[in-house]
């Protein structure tokens, strides 16, 4: 019998709950009392979560971990993360300390420019094109003014409007090309608005708009982060060493992509992490930063390391499109509660935070691979997890992990151990 | 006053929480209100979350929406997506039914392998190095046999263990290449437990191992997915200037690198959302992806079209390495439930589905943009989250959605109208 069904958003999320359960699911009361059991007690409130959304029938409990003791440029933060991967808060943490006695992090906006395009198709002469463009420039503004009145009071907007021929690449393919200073906000609503607004006025029969949209490629809203400090201050049983060995990792993630992807993957799990507790959208973080990381032609890594003399100095640079205001920053309780406890920071600010949590996750992660080798610490939350899959008790929690203190954690091995105990 | 603090992570959670609210907010009582609004009534199921990772405070709710009506391979299916983003769930949905008349979904996975690198470096004579490798081949299996039992009684394990020689890329370093096939596990612990077997057993004085470590980049573990159909049962009023205008915003994306990052971007909505709702490590995928965007030197699109005689043909094809054991899959009460409501699907089955979430998702963005333009659409729903911000009523929202239906919605346009209404 088809499952196919209409009107399915019309639903109320009751029914649609009940629609699922009966044709998708054995045990259907099972199931209902699963979905309902992740909802907020208080009504009005899930709606508001709700409604982000649609055919919503239930929330996704993703863990809200803190991680203390950051220094930014002599300011202390703790920095809210929201990812179901463990280690990550634990490692972000332990780093964080580490170099807040070590001068902290120094972080440094180096720019804020945001493109948008209208791609258009026109078969006629270059210059006619160039002057009916030219022609038009002041009632790109008009066509604007209303959208962009707000923002320019809070000192954005639009920077420039450029005619862009791309023939060379595609058959009669031109564009136009606007760069948007967008303040606190991402700036995707604004900036996609002026874009439909500047093609609706530039529209004529010769001309077929095929689509205007804002880019996600960013490498013009970039920011830096970085932590140095003299080689023998890192520390441990060979600080020289350690050193050497932390800048060969970097290298290595410098010249070999199958390492760079993995060595930026990390630097994605502090900077997503960030991105989610703060209400913005990781997958135009994630697409700017990845797109960022081959631009030179072959895919590299976002972080560097030197080692000269006696100084250690460990940097990233990459592009992030993030707000402080707009989208769900505000509405959502938790993120907004993320940027009250990262101080209400501007957004350039923010771009500084989540650079440094993600360089201070490559740092973390780099230090453990080079030295006692990336299972050990992940090893023991992984096995936590399982325990507490099996509902182990307090007491075997203790005896098992005791007993794979020196042994490879698998999900067969932890359950054989379980069971044997349990005998 | 300096608000470094010493073994946080040994504070309980309340402890925290009070010293989160002391040191960093100004109303203490509604700060620690608001985070334990959202902590689950159950203590038990509370403490499970809590457990995933480390100082955790509170749960970051996520909407989990559904999109019904998907059919993949003549199979029907609800698709669980866990997203922030308005409109994703709506447009999925929109274009599951648009297909589902069509013929629906078809998709293939094309390869299934991973990869994971032992890094070193190694000064002395390279067929030196080749021979110790290979007298070395027994040991890496007995070092490994313990890890890889289970996955063998699976069908999967270490498929190749290879020596590189990468010192044309940078001085002494070489690599052992190993590569897996992990069946429904995603496998990062399974691969780094394996190669650190290795690593240790080849481990010796004039061989400095720098890491060992799981490659996120898996160009051979591809899935693929297509819709297709004559171009006149595209439907609308013009199907075949759709069907053209269409194959064009592909072809754009192919050749402009600003266009193909938002494109791709858009293409990860549907996927991102699939890999929360079933537990996956969003960061390893989105990783995975980008640098396959990239990989010919230019970041170019995932998805193309070809519009050939009277067919149109729309398809995909990305790397995917996902789990349906294993992390967080079964451990996620919902992540389980996402699994149960996707017909309890293989790892290669769920790389189909998400395959599948990432084309609907780039048909509906294309759709949108090539006719109405992408703003419509979302612009009704950014409209509806402001309402519900401004605690507008049932009947003062019908009014300010009236009133916008042919305006361009700005916060301050839609707070003016609001107050204006309240006055």
């Amino acid at each position: 019998m088809s499952k196919l069904i209409s009107g399915f958003s019309k639903l109320t999320k009751e029914e649609k709950i009940n629609w699922l359960a009966e044709n998708y699911f054995n045990n259907q009361e099972e199931t209902i009392k699963i979905i309902k059991k992740y909802w907020h007690s208080n009504a009005k409130l899930q709606q508001l979560h709700d409604d982000f959304i649609e055919n919503t029938i239930t929330n996704f409990y993703l863990p809200y971990g803190i991680a203390p003791n950051f220094v930014i440029n002599n300011k202390e933060y703790v920095i809210p993360m929201v990812i179901e991967e463990s280690s990550v808060v634990a490692s972000a943490s332990k780093v964080a300390k580490f170099w807040s006695t070590r001068g902290g992090f120094k972080t440094k906006v180096i720019s804020t420019t945001k493109t948008g395009q209208i791609h258009f198709i026109y078969k006629g002469n270059f210059s006619d094109l160039e002057d009916y463009f030219n022609s038009k420039k002041d009632d790109f503004k008009t066509a604007t003014s209303s959208i962009t009145k707000n923002m320019e009071k809070r000192g954005g907007g639009i920077l420039n409007i450029e005619l862009v021929d791309k023939t060379l690449s595609l058959e009669n393919y031109y564009q136009i090309n606007v760069t948007f200073d967008t303040k606190d906000s991402m700036g995707a609503n604004f900036i996609n608005s002026c874009l439909e607004a500047i093609a609706n006025s530039f529209r004529k029969d010769d001309i077929d708009i095929i689509m205007s949209i804002l880019s996600n490629y960013i490498p013009q809203c970039l920011v830096r982060a970085e932590v140095s400090c003299k080689i023998e201050d890192l520390g441990g049983e060979d600080p020289y060493k350690f050193a050497k060995k932390f800048e060969q990792a970097v290298k290595i993630a410098e010249i070999e992509p199958y390492r760079a992807v993995t060595h930026n993957k990390g630097i994605m799990n502090g900077i997503d992490a960030v991105v989610l507790a703060t209400g913005n959208d990781f997958r135009a973080i994630e697409a700017g930063v990845h797109a960022y990381a081959s631009k030179n032609g072959k895919y590299t890594s976002l972080s560097h390391c030197e080692v000269v003399d006696d100084n250690f100095k460990f940097w990233i640079e990459l592009p992030l499109a993030v707000g402080t205001v707009g989208g769900l920053t505000k509405l959502h309780p938790m993120a907004k509660l993320s940027l009250e406890l990262l101080q209400q920071p501007s957004a350039k600010e923010l771009m500084e935070i989540m650079a440094t949590a993600g360089l201070a996750q490559n740092f973390g992660a780099l230090s453990a691979l080079t030295t006692k080798g990336i299972q050990y610490g992940h090893m023991k939350m992984h096995l936590n997890n399982i325990l507490n899959q099996l509902n182990a008790t307090d007491e075997e929690k203790e005896v098992i992990s005791k007993y794979f203190e020196n042994k490879t954690v698998t999900h067969s091995a932890v359950l054989n151990k379980f069971n044997e105990l349990r005998k």
